[in-house]
């Protein structure tokens, strides 16, 4: 499939990767090339050229020009500039188009751990929806670590993910793709309004991060036998 | 150990006949102990009385009679009405009390699923802490259902419980009573404003649940082989 991965960080990046790996014809969208291509992130000295140069086979382009004909859109962006990021991919070009939201409302302005600026009776998931009607969102793969996102065979056992949206055959098109990176376990869990669950999550998963002190974790569901 | 469960709902029913037969010396407190007696459940038909009944040896007294000798206080109330439960049963007796908090701050005066009248920046294990400074508060057990707080075999594998609070002393006095009733995963979360995390976790279970279209499920954290 022609996919456009939105954001050029740790979750874009691994995103893309994966799906360049699994022969999808990838194109990673950021607001300015020529800056992105020179970053270094200031968390861990990663290069995004760096993982560009090891990555030929991905179309980097603007955001204005990355999904024209893309069949999925990733959002990878943080959760505070996803519909500023969206805006510039355009309207036109999230119509009819499946968009998997994999972002989370996180405000660090208050410095660690984040607190989210949309919650509970609303959610970016359905703020992203909203504001672009023609897309088919479908809130996925927030709940976890970027590695796991992608490489899910990294656990002592296999674990859960969830999607969430209006449209029943786009979430169909997003667990084919979850399954393809090797994810078991997809749980529905109903329509774009189940985002406010999948992302009021977070406050979990930073308090589990810090008792684990690693983010290489994630929950399996555990049913009746 | 003298245990003192307030509230006589499902959860309080649930945790009071446990701990009594596992041997505990256990007390149910409640506002009005014969009304309590008296009322039929209108969601399930059931009757305290029916219970108490069926339990000659849990004694139910009022909240300011019930946890003046207690080692342990068990909140089992519904979270709107906890502070105010709680002031009954009494700053004095609550001093230097292990108290397990296992209310939700779940508001269903919109309908279902509810919202949470406290979030994010505050959380209700957090305002009791806040009332009762003298009481050493330990949040565990809103994440999963009223059985399985008190019977964790009945599921296809084992499955995680959290802690958080601010005494580790009081904490340890949790995790023995939770691995005595047969919990063998107990993640501490770290001090009470882990609560946030917990609480904030009952809209994704909520929405679990509705897919599943079952309670008797609970979360298991998966950790690097």
């Amino acid at each position: 499939m022609r996919i456009t991965v939105v954001g050029t960080g740790m979750v874009g990046q691994a995103v893309a990767g994966r799906l360049d790996e699994l022969g999808h014809d990838v194109t990673v969208g950021t607001r300015d090339v020529d800056a992105s291509l020179a970053r270094i992130d200031p968390t861990d000295g990663s290069a995004f050229g760096t993982w560009a140069a090891a990555h030929p086979d991905v179309r980097v382009a603007r955001f204005a020009d990355a999904a024209a004909d893309a069949d999925v859109v990733v959002n990878a962006t943080s959760g505070l500039v996803s519909l500023d990021a969206l805006d510039e991919v355009g309207a036109d070009a999230l119509a009819g188009t499946v968009l998997m939201d994999l972002s989370n409302p996180l405000d660090f302005s208050r410095g660690f751990p984040p607190t989210l600026f949309v919650k509970d009776t609303d959610s970016l998931g359905e703020q992203i929806q909203a504001a672009f009607p023609e897309a088919r969102v479908v809130k996925t793969l927030n709940t976890l670590t970027a590695e796991l996102m992608v490489r899910p065979d990294q656990l002592a056992g296999d674990h859960t993910v969830f999607v969430g949206g209006d449209d029943p055959a786009a979430k169909q098109v997003v667990v084919d793709l979850l399954q393809s990176m090797g994810h078991t376990d997809v749980m529905d869990l109903g329509d774009i309004t189940s985002s406010r669950g999948a992302e009021m999550f977070l406050p979990l998963w930073l308090r589990m991060m810090q008792s684990l002190g690693t983010g290489m974790f994630n929950v399996k569901v555990v049913r009746e036998p």
